[in-house]
Order: C-alpha cells, then structure tokens, then sequence
C-alpha cells in the first residue's frame, strides 16, 4: 500500500549562514556521494529587502553582510584536486515566500554597471511567483517562465588560493584607491560572520582574512550564470579536504531573461554530488565546467542588439577589442529600444560584480504580452506602471 | 524587511477524492479568476500500488474505483459555453514521496494495448525522484528530466453531454459484450465514490448514472498529453454552472520520454484560472485546446521508429489505414530494437485508455545512460535489473 | 591560389524515372560507400501539375504513373540482410524552379483523408519558395521556414517481400472491391514506366508485378516523414544486391507545417551512403529507422488540438480505440478553429497514402503572421484569398 | 504543365568587388523592395586560399585587400534615416566549390587573439561540405551542421559617418603607433579596390578616405553574428540614397559552433528587402538590430567554459570588469580541456577584429563524434591529423 508512512523525504541540512570564503571555516553538515539533500537559503542580502512598494532598503542596504551563503556542506571523501560534480536537481521559493525583487542601486551603495550614466537613484521591482512563471506589479505587460538557479555556489579556497585572491586583490584597489563605486572589496571584519559556535582567534582570523562573497574566482562563487538551472550539472576543483561547498544568492531568472539583473529570491536547492578522483589534473581545470540542463524555457525568439568597442552612447571615444565597452554599448542599445515602447530606465540595475565581468545580451520576444517587433508604423509607447521608488521621492 | 511573515502562500484547497464524472457532484471550494491555488492529488489508483519489489499490487489492483480525481473547484462567473482557461503553474511530487511507479498489468485485469501479444503477468518498475531526474532501481541505465504532468483534467459535463456519453458507448459496449479487456466501461455502482456528504438520492443518482473516469472526453478527461507540463495553458468548454474543474491522475513523465506508459505518482498541481465568455462558439470548441509550455525538457536527439498498418509482428494482414495497427508496428519495433541491448518485454504497459486513443512514438537518446545508436559491431546486449514481479514467481 | 579550377563538385548522377518497385529494374548508377552525389527528382505527379491559377490539372491528374521515383541507385558492396545508411545531406529545389503546390484532390480521382466529408472539389495553392520561407498568393498571411524532405524513399523489394506485397495487398482490395476511393491500388500496366531500354520480356514482367509506388511498406517508400530534412541519417534494409535505392516525392515542407498535405516541389537531393553488415539481424529491423536532423525549424510555439474516436463531427458513433477517427477529429477541430480566422476549407487535402497510415496534428504559431491565439475578444475573421479552383467555377 | 519553361529563378546581380566603404562608390544595381536576388561572393581573402596541405598561402596573405565585398546594391526608395529591412533567404557555397577554410596567422601579418599567447605560426584547416555538413582532413572525429551566414554585411556610410570613423580610429593608432598586430587599420592607398570603372578623382577620393572593411561599425560590417544564418532577419540604419548594401565573407560556421575562427568560404546569398520609413528615429538605431532565423542546428547539449578577468593562464593579474581578458581566460580553459582529448593548440586562431570586439564561448557536444564529457577516467588521448603547415615545416 503507497502510504506516506513508506515513503521517505530528502533529508534538509540544517542551513548556516556564512559571508566569507576561508578554508577554517567548518563544514557544518556531511554528505555522501549520491545523496540527494536540500539546502535552504535567503536571499542574498540576507533578507534586507522587503515585499513592499518603495526603495528604501534598496537605498540604504548594509552591503559589509553580503553575499550570505548557505553551508559549508563537506561531501565524502573530496581531497584537494579531486573534481566535485555537484547535481542541481531543483531551485525553487519557499512556498511561503512565492515573491522575489530586482533592485536598482545607488552610486555610492552598491551601484550597477550603468550607475553614473544613468544617475540610477534606489528603485525596486516586486516579482510575484506563479508556479513557472513570474509578473510583477511594478513592470506590467511581462510574464515569463524562469530559469532559476543559484547565482553564487562554490567550493572553499585553499589557504594559498586565498592569499592569491587576497593579493592580487589587493594590488587593484590600491591601484584605484578612489573609485567609486570600488573596483574591489578586500577583507572586512564589521559586517563579516560565519554563524557557527567557533574559538575566539578562528573567527578573528576568518574575518580578519575572509574573501568577499561579491565576485566570481577560481572556486566558482558568484558567477551568475543562468544555464546553473534545475537539471544541469557542475564540476568544480576541490581545494580542501571535504570539498565544503557552499551555495547562495538564488535567482528566480536572469541572464537572456532580463538584461538588467537578477530577480532575487530566497528558497531552497536540492543537490546531489559525486567525485571524479584527480579530476583537477584530468580535466586541465582552473575554474569549473558546467553541463546546462535539458530542461530550459524555449524562448528561441530573439530580438539582437549589438555594440562596439566605441562609447557613442557617451563621448565617442574608440576603445581597443574592449569587451566591456562593447556589452555597455548593446545593452544601451536595447534601453533604448526598450524606452521606445515605455519600458524606463529605471529598468536598469547591476549585472555583474566587481571586479570580475561576465556579460551576454539578447531580448526574448516571448516574454513580452505584446508585440515588440519592429514595425512599420513604429513602436507604440504604451503606458507602464512605475517602479517602486524612494520614499522621499527622489528619482 | 523581508521576513516570512508578510508572506503568503498560495493556498491549497482541501483535497476532495471523486471518481465519476457527473453534473450533481456539487463543487468543494470555489475560486475566482486570477486566484492562484493548489490541488493534493493521489495516484490514479488511489494508493493502491506500494514502493516496494514485488508486482502483487498491480496483479490485484481495484479497477472498479479508478481513476481518482481531485475536485471539482468551481470558478466564479463561469457558465456554460464560456471557456474556461487553466494555466497549469506547477505539477510536483509531494516532498514526503519522492517516487512513483510503472506497470503492467494482467489481460484479465485492466490490461494494456500488448496484454495480449505479450500475454503480460504483472509487473512493476519503481522510480526515485531526483528533483527533476528519473531513475529506477528496475531499469537501471536510464535517467531522465520529467515532464510532469495531470494525465486526467476536465470539466464537469452537464445533463446531456452525460446522456449522450452513456448512450454512445452503451452501443459500443453491447456489441462487443464478451470482449477481454472489456472495449469500454459504463457505469458502475461498485466502487464509485464522491467524497460528500450528499443526500442519498443524489448519491444514488451519481453512482447510477456518472461516466468512468477512464477514458478522455469531450470535456477533456484522461487524455494523458505530456505537454500539459508546467507552464502550458489549456482551454476547456464549459458544460456546467461553474465549470466544476477536476484533476488527478498525476505523471511524473510520459509519452515521447516513455513509450510504455506514464510514470504514476501522487503530488500537488498549481493552478491558476480566467474566463473567455462565449468560447465555445468563439473557437469552434468541441474538445479542449493546449498551448504547451515554453519549458520542456529538450531531447532533440531521436530515434524514430516506423509502422504501418500491416500486422506483420502478428498474421501479416493487411489493415487498411489503420492507425493504431500501425502504431502497435512501430512500437514492437522500438521494441524489437531495445531487447537487442537487454531492455526486457517487461518494459510494456499499457498506453492508452479504452475505448478512445492517442499515440506517438519516438526514442529520445538523452534519458539513456549509454549511446544506443545503431553502430558497426551491432547492439551490446548489457545486463539490466529485473522489474519487480508477481511474489508467486509467475512471469 | 583558390580558384575553381582546384575544386570538384559532388556528382550528380544522371536521373532516370520509374514509378513502379521491382527487384528487375537495374540499377541506373552505382556509387561507393562515402561518396557524395546529387540526384534529381521531378515532384511526384512527373510534372503534371503546372504553376497558375486554376486546378484543372488537379481535377484532371493522371494517378496510374504516379508517384514518380529517380533511382535506383546501387551502393557498392551491399547485400540482402545488410542495413544501408543514409545521410541526406541536402534538399532543394531547382534554383529555376523556386516554386511548389499543395493540392486538393476529388473524390473520384486521388480523393484525400476528408474528400467525402468535405466533398471536396479540385482546388491548389501555389507557394512560392524565398531561400528558406514559403508564401502563397493564395494563401495570404502565412509565411514559415520549411522542413524539406524526400516523402518517398526505399530500398527495392526482394521478388519474395514482393510476392508478399502483391498477396496481402490483393486479399484487401478484394474484400473491399467497390470502395471510392479504392482502399488500395495493385499492380497496373497501363502508366507504368522503368526508364530504361529493357528487353521487352523483363520490362512486361515489371508492369505486370511491380507493386505501385504509392504506400508506404517494408523498405520505406512513402513515408512522408517531415524529419527527413537535410542533416537527418536513415537505416534501411537492405532486400536485394547494391540495395538499389529510389527517392522522389519531395516536399518543400509537410507535417507539423501543415497539417493537411505536403507542398509539393521537383529538385535535388544530396546523399551520401554507408554500409552496416548483417545489420537487418543486428537492428532486428522489420523498416526502416531514422535519426533526425540537427537542423529544424524552431517552432515551439503550438496550438494543440485533440480528437477522440468518437465520430462527433459526423453521426456521433463511438468507435473503439481507433487513432484513425481520433486523428479526423482532431484535424477537423483545428479545421474548425481556422475556419473561424477565415482560413477555408479549401485548405484541406490528403494526407497519408492507402491503405497505411501515418499521423500528426499540432498549429505551429510562427507560421501565421498575425496571432491566432485563443483571445477574449474572439477570433477575428480576415480576407483571405481564394485557392485556385476549376475553370468550370465548379466548387 | 509545369515544365522549366513557366518558372523563373531568382535573379543573380552581377558581381562587383570592393574592400573600402566610401558613401561615393555607386551601386552597381538596383533592386525593389520584396524583390528575391542572389550576390555571389568570393571569401574575404579574395581567393588568395587554396585547397591544399600547406599553410604558406596563410603566412604570406596580403592584408592590404581584404576583407572583399560584394555590391553595392542600391534599394527603391531607401532614404538616410530610414531601416533598411535585410531578409537572408539563404546563404550557400558555390557549388562547384564545396569547401572552406580555418586559419591561424602569424603575428606579423593578421595574428588574432591569441597570436602572442602561442606564438603562432601560419596553420590552415580545409573543411569539406557534404550538404549541411562539415568535416575535415585536417581535424578528424569532428563533424557538424553548418550555421552559414555572411560575416561581413552593411550600409554605406556617409560622407560625416565616415569622417567620425576615421578620425576616432586615427587617435586610437596614434595612442598606440607602434603596436603589433595594429590596434586599427587606417585608409591605405595600396590594396585599395572598387572594382568599377570611375574618374579617377573619384576613385583617388575613395581610396584615401575610405574605411578599412575589417572591423564592424555603426553600419553593420565585419560583425560575425553566427545567428545571421538562413531564415534571419536584420534591420540596419540608412546613411545614404538607396542603402548601398554590401555583403561578403562568408562563413560555413561560426561563433558557438567554433571558438578559434570561423569557416571561410566563398558562395552565394540570396536576399530580400523592405524598407521601414525613418526607422532610425522609430527605433532609437546606433547600430544594426537582428532577428535570428528559426532555423538552426539544435546542438543543446554543451560544455561551458568559465572565465574570469584574471590573468591566471599568464601573470595572474587581477583586471577591473575586463570582459576581453575574462574571455581569453575562458577560451583558454577550453582549449586546456580539449588538449586533454588531442586536439591540438593548432586549433586556435583569430576571433575578432581590431579595434571591436563581439564574444561567446560553449562547445556543443554534437559536434565530436566520440564523448568528450568529464568521465571518472579521465579525457582519452586520441590521435587526431596535424593541420597544414607551412612548407618549410617552421611550426
């Protein structure tokens, strides 16, 4: 007889919250190869942004606490240079929590790729999540089918990774001592935490030396790629015994879906991992490989922009075969498509995370309620709804 | 701030357990356009069949009480000739019964379209739920991402819709009295069951009169297309005063992605509702329309296999234009093809529902663990599981 | 230095036609394994059927020459018993002959799957072939990418699998031997044709036993199978030495592109071939099987219609499993959700060949170029254009 | 009857080479909207490649007349400010010529992206058609459907576009006099190509003003966008009287389909166009906008390479948001991986053009014939062919 009484869940690792990368950290869980387990995360400011309707929170967020990641989670028998193949089997909301945001920062907190040209004031849209799909009271006329996945999973640094990253780290920001936003963000003791019970001087030295959560390295981290969706498949370097993953910054989409951030949510991954012994040295790894899903929303309808390595949309000066001014000048080009029809700038937020860059572009046309083809006649401007803004009014 | 506590979950209505179709079957919850809201489904068998290894459940199965169906939701406003839009959001196992099952069942008790080629005795593959991956201790060296799916969803018929359906298939019945499987199956006061408390004459009348849950209908029914997954929309015509919606039935995949048959399982279904005035008239509805969803998962590499309607796995005869001959062609050889590298006759069920079909068939590569196209040194025959079977050891 | 002068292009073998399959017609060409080579084809009536705009030559088609073959071709080193491998690698049109037809036939002469429900009279659209995109003149408002592909492509019958042809065929016709049109269509002297200057003893013994072209059967044949597009690979069996290999009856597109006949068209195609030993027995291959192409139009948007084996849009009866009424049910209900937008009932023809069936139904939105989705607001009927029908006004 | 007699091809302009954009070069025909014509062209080198085993034609090619166009083709009615709507209907090789090439060149004389990294040394594959297909001698185990589409395709520019172009890219070449390979390619007399019989004012005027073909620009250009395949649409700004379209290198394949260069080749376009009534200011226009074709190979099984900007396959210098560096670094992952398998570091070549640059990076597994996923036992080592290297054996 199927009663529920034979039947036995995937066991939930009690989650732990974390927002440095350090090899002392402990694992605070043990699985086995094969296991399948879940692990529950917040979104990744930790729950400072609310299901609201203005931006206050996006203005005045405490980013010394970003990004929390769940874990460390210490797999069976991983040894440095083994590869840790990490199974995404599903990403999904807290069935309580079936909402999401993308949010739009200032310059002097958190400010996004297009910041300073836009002189982006803090503005926020609500995603509600309906099964599949996700619209937004703040952005009518979109509905689209996500690809969720976590933006930030990777495994714990060697104490020699760690130095190299805190190294060459260092030797940018004191090249660009003034900027701001900053081109980088070394160790910082306020604001760090490791939610475990540890020795006084562990957790001085975890602070005191601790990586940033913010950007992409060798380990995987924060690499915001939107193929990492329920289905697909991981393989990761190992650096210390245990592998000790950790995972975080969940995204509901982003990507091809939305070329102006993520939508951040809180929720819960189900993995399952195996070990290719020596698959460091097999596979000639220096980051991780990753195998996308066979599960994707089919939004094979494309509209394409593109841009150059000349800042046309600002002074026209001509950049050498630079990417980044390229990527800025397609997505301009696309905003201001996009501005034709009514959708505003301020749909513009962060893509990626200082100082290491990682850009695509393209607009699905499935996702639109209505045709935004060109056409003949034009592009009709319709009248959108309005983004969650500050409170006091700026813009 | 965001906390769970300016959450809210979509609600789940109170799960109500029906297994005929009939106008009098008052509605257990009723929901408005827009409203999101979640349906607890059993198994078609109503948890008949167990995880477990031998097929004795399956052999012994209760037909005269299947197949269940949760229900019916009536939604605000919608009357009959209206259509009633269903957007499917979700459609997942319950977390506390991560598995399901296929089966084979006797000739002599509900068995498949191949009971008799293959004089079928019962038999049972179990399938663990990996998030969105398949595999099964019974048929090792496949794994695949489902495409979950209601096999059974549909609107109340009225009065005469009802009438009509009796009376068509009573002729049906009546001339093939002694056909094994019967041809069709018409009312039965065994076994119904409404779930209500309802004065007894209405009971008596739904029990006398209301169509098996069997097969697929005008009104939708069992029709067990995998491309109602999540995120496709379906468009039903309306018979009834409140459309008096019904699901059950649950697959966790079927059809291209598995030719012998649905993988059962119990779970919940997200839905969400509108209503098109008129419909039925607007589009010519004489059986509801789908629009499948942009997410499915995308095994682009096929091996076709053909039939036509020659009986020439059987006699020879030459049928003419006969579809489903041709269809059993096609699949005997599909069959054919897989026992070469060791897929036993076991992997056999039952496709369809009498007395009305559907067919399609293709072999997506990407759900086989090793390479299965036709090569040079022929097909390696590998040592497969055994599905579980009949604890007496008849095969 | 790249001249053309350096570069060799890929045969094509000197095209000869015959219309009927039989063991004793010789090979016209004979190529190695590997090779790679052109042949061309007329379209399947030999050209009967002419680019303007009434469809005389419809109504008035001669069907005892029909379907027209280029071929055989005999591939060094095969033998009965072996698989041969097929990789079509290319089909178009003549580059002076960008043009194809769809055709609806009459009752009496070539009648198709709807001929009586529709009492269909002779009517023809003309496409017009733009690189990869069909259009009408007179069907106006579609325009999609095509899948084209050979309908018809076989092996030749070894003299037994013709005997048993000829047996089975015989005993259909003869139990049905007033049927209009005829349920099956035997061997015919008169309109036969070998191409070839044959000693008049072996070309009386062809006419006489050469089973007609029509069908569908053991070797393949008339499949029509939309997945044979460029790119695609196909195993057939191999019956008698060198395989002698047939193909014509190409389609610009068919299939899921339109759900009520193929656009016809007369080009080339370009294959190359290999060879699997004993492969028949390896592949325990009672037809042929295929792998298709990589490359397809990307349709994923569709509007799925159903049918079920009840007659509802004729008298009401229920049949008992039969995918052959279930399929006309479907058509007819996306006949009758087009006939709402304005599409006519001119627009259906035949689909499959007596007396073996093949099927499928789904609307791929991307083909229409305004939207025909299901809207509160109803369908809106639009002018369309008039297929071309007889000079005698008769409709 | 259709005979060849009724039917009329499209249209081949004649063919007319240039490699400079000058608003003063004349079209050298006219077209009308929705007109279907054909433009031959030869590959961007202009011919100076051979089929054959040595790569000395690579070492020694002149840089000073490349990249060939074909046209100009002046448009009906298309005025500056206008879109100028670009259907590519097809995009093929000359029949008579069915092959093309990869390159790698050397430092000195065209290098690409990686010529420092590996010293590169003038290497050659030629890759051979088979319909859709491509495989060659040089690199055994791959074989892939083509994405053929034109590399190089715009609008002339105008008289003020052109001198914002010359003068940005002079400053760029002075700030960088002495760099090799060039960051930019001024106007140069010598090399210098209209291809029509001018006054010589006209064509002095043109030679020392016009703008170097290589990179892409506001107009289109050298843009190398894989998805403008078959079945694609684009949409470009109009700067002069009648557009002035030209097209030419031609590749087999690009982009996701190989990393390290396209395949070059010389063939034939056919095109279509329609014209959108100041559609510069409809669609807020900078640059070319396109839509990509539903046809395209399906390769959806991919490996992706990471990559980000730190240096760590040379100094390990950490750069700020460098999407150039974070892209060589992922491109170098992957070249890593695939020498594990033995594909060799011959296999690298130029990407992108200077001073612009457009980016991706995936390898679609459907391209090699054996399995190239991470496995337990690590990457075989097979023995793959040595590209065609210069005759005096200097590697």
């Amino acid at each position: 007889m199927a009663t529920f009484a034979n039947s036995v869940a995937h066991p939930t690792l009690i989650s732990n919250l974390h927002n440095r990368w350090h090899p002392d950290i402990p694992a605070i869980a043990t699985v086995k190869p094969g296991q399948v387990f879940n692990i529950e995360c917040v979104d990744w400011t930790g729950a400072q942004i609310g299901n609201n309707d203005t931006s206050d929170d996006i203005r005045d967020v405490d980013l010394t606490s970003v990004h929390n990641l769940s874990g460390p989670i210490a797999v069976e028998g991983a040894e440095p240079g083994d590869c840790l193949v990490v199974d995404i089997l599903d990403v999904r909301p807290f069935d309580k929590m079936p909402w999401g945001y993308t949010g739009i920062f200032e310059l002097e907190n958190g400010g996004g790729l297009f910041a300073r040209e836009f002189q982006s004031r803090a503005a926020k849209a609500i995603w509600d999540f309906k099964g599949v799909y996700a619209t937004s009271r703040h952005i009518p006329g979109v509905r689209f089918a996500g690809v969720s996945h976590p933006g930030l999973i990777g495994t714990a640094p060697s104490a020699e990774l760690l130095e190299t990253w805190n190294k060459r780290e260092g030797a940018l920001i004191e090249a660009h001592a003034n900027a701001v936003p900053p081109v980088a963000y070394g160790p910082l003791v306020p604001g760090a935490y490791v939610g475990q019970d540890l020795p006084d001087d562990v957790r001085a030295k975890i602070y005191r030396e601790g990586a940033r959560t913010i950007p992409g390295r060798e380990h995987g981290g924060n690499c915001d790629i939107k193929n990492l969706s329920r289905g697909s498949r991981c393989y990761f370097p190992v650096f210390v015994k245990g592998a000790n993953l950790s995972v975080g910054d969940l995204h509901f989409s982003q990507g091809d879906l939305s070329f102006c951030g993520a939508i951040e949510m809180a929720g819960i991954v189900t993995f399952s991992t195996s070990i290719i012994k020596g698959g460091v040295e097999k596979f000639a790894m220096k980051q991780p490989i990753f195998l996308p899903s066979p599960v994707d929303p089919l939004y094979s309808a494309k509209l394409i922009f593109q841009g150059i390595s000349v800042d046309y949309h600002g002074d026209g000066t001509q950049y050498n075969m630079d990417a980044t001014v390229a990527y800025k000048q397609a997505a301009l080009n696309a905003i201001a498509y996009l501005m034709k029809i009514g959708y505003m700038e301020s749909h513009i937020g962060a893509i990626v995370d200082s100082p290491n860059a990682c850009v695509t572009l393209a607009l699905p046309l499935g996702i639109f309620e209505h045709d935004i083809l060109p056409k003949d006649e034009g592009l009709k401007k319709l009248e959108f709804g309005q983004c969650a803004v500050r409170s006091d009014g700026v813009l």
